[in-house]
């Protein structure tokens, strides 16, 4: 199995609910160091998972929308609690829509057949979301 | 599949025994960075893996034993060789002892079902545990 | 000159006022790792600088009154833009008072003498703030 | 499953063809921070992986022929994109051999049956290959 | 004294030339990870060394002409040993000129007055220039 | 100002005498993680502060006498606590002998006429000495 992991980042504020969560039920922030691994289980013809500098590209598309942003108050979260864990799955979603939406880019068996998308949120945590991605 | 991983580390002197271990079968010391990773299928009602600083606390505590520790006099170690691989393979068999034994915590298939340790050593070299956890 | 540094770390939300700052000027937030360095010329009696435990203890504390808040929201930033160099400035100040409150602690030329407080805001941007430590 | 990763690193020069590659079609260069996991099941009678110390070496010797190298130049490579997937998949099957020709190394399900290399290009950008190790 | 420090890279190839440099005299290359750091005594009116959106723009643009070069073949280098300390000493140069020509930025002593640039070649070694900067 | 930074690491075993140092007056150990600086107004002829390559050759050797011991058995360290700060100050004093005992090494105003030498004991706590190099 190849991979390829690009590495961006977000800055945002948030708060989250449920006792379990202590003084983070506050809103607060965040950096989150975003990875992106893609993998494929054999290269394509140019002898790569995916072009690096496209893969940059396309993280930098996905994480704009998020960029500077409450997540409080996007409509997309409304009623979500904006964990790690949900927002690393959130990426992983758009990032799937993303390839399938790009004429040059196979997704699937002969292609990029899953992704984890890795939130580093300080030195000393992180959380990730890893899937397949079927063909559709 | 979901994971949250933190980090601490501990100070301890030891010594390996067995002639593959060169200058280490000396009394030395190392500093492991130590990464524990919680993986589950799906989060829990609070949209998490674990919670970030429950994690923590519970690595602290699975820690505390060892920190500033010289392992060969410890009687848990007594006729082991400590060598990095082994010292995961404990703390992830102390961790699994830990989660089983606190109430809010669900281990195994509805909960958290497989951990992984990774010890940092040096700047080039670590070693990591990971394995399934049953529900018991 | 001899130095001992200890890392922590805050996550909170803020705005920022000034066109400058682009998208920054919504309120968005960050994970700030925070590393303070205290200096001295000579070692204390136990050959140190300052006990790397009671460092981080006091780390902690000065970072406390930030951790999980809005900035905006709090009285000591009122009409104050918290940019990374000034929440830098602010914590040097912070700690520079606790360590003259702190009894077995000997600031000025005969002990710290002086201090950095780094501020790592993304994995590709950090800003510090340095200076002397006057005895009175 | 036990691993074992080691660090080594490359500093080469080459070229890329393929439109896709964009500026990366000039000669040009990187620094490739290079990881190698060893991966068992069991650990061994020592209670490790590998030595650390003789991975170490492995690893220097698998890396010395591509060490300030142009890679265009090399025979190895005539008529093959070096692209960051395939130098670690080149990685990986010369340390393989290396593994087999290598008396005290048991390769395969007894021993060290998988393996993954990463090649770290820059701050925001990895590759890696990973595999089995038959025990032929 | 504040400071703003911002992180880019440049991936090279590159010869030189010298007995001491052993293999390194070969064609071969690096990716040069490059940390600009801009000191002000006195943050401007924004709170601010410099904005980090616009120092990370700066970076970007006076590696521009480096990016994907072989260095070997540059005009400006022609004559010259590109060592990494050598480079350094360049990047600060151009970046000086930069600063100098963008009206919105005061250099001097009221202004940018001083800059350290970092290159860091790979995990074990890196290299540095520092100086400051005349109004002129 | 011109640096040149290389990177090794020790493992060794000590205690600390004094209260101030807690737990730690058990025997125990550390990975230190060694940056030693080396510094030079202006360049020599092959346009560097001193080879990297050598550097490393350097640090190594004088690393040596201290990889995997037990610092408390060295005759060097009787009578004197191994803090990170003391340590940091020998590795210092033993690499300026080294230096001026070099041949080709120039100390002092025209040569290398600073370090500064880092030990990094743990993710979030390190510690340095630096001085200037007379002649001598």
């Amino acid at each position: 199995m190849f991979s390829v992991t690009v590495r961006d980042f977000i800055m945002i504020a948030h708060s989250l609910r449920g006792e379990v969560f202590g003084p983070a039920q506050n809103l607060h922030g965040a950096t989150y160091t975003v990875d992106l691994e893609f993998r494929r289980a054999q290269l394509d013809a140019n002898g790569i998972v995916i072009d690096i500098g496209l893969a940059l590209d396309f993280l930098h598309e996905v994480l704009q929308p998020l960029k500077y942003q409450n997540l409080d108050d996007l409509a997309v979260f409304q009623g979500v609690n904006t964990t790690t864990e949900v927002i690393a799955k959130y990426i992983f979603d758009r990032m799937a829509d993303h390839l399938r939406a790009s004429p040059g880019v196979t997704v699937g068996e002969d292609g990029v057949q899953a992704m984890k998308v890795t939130l580093i949120e300080s030195p000393n945590a992180w959380a990730a979301y890893e899937g397949t991605l079927g063909a559709a």
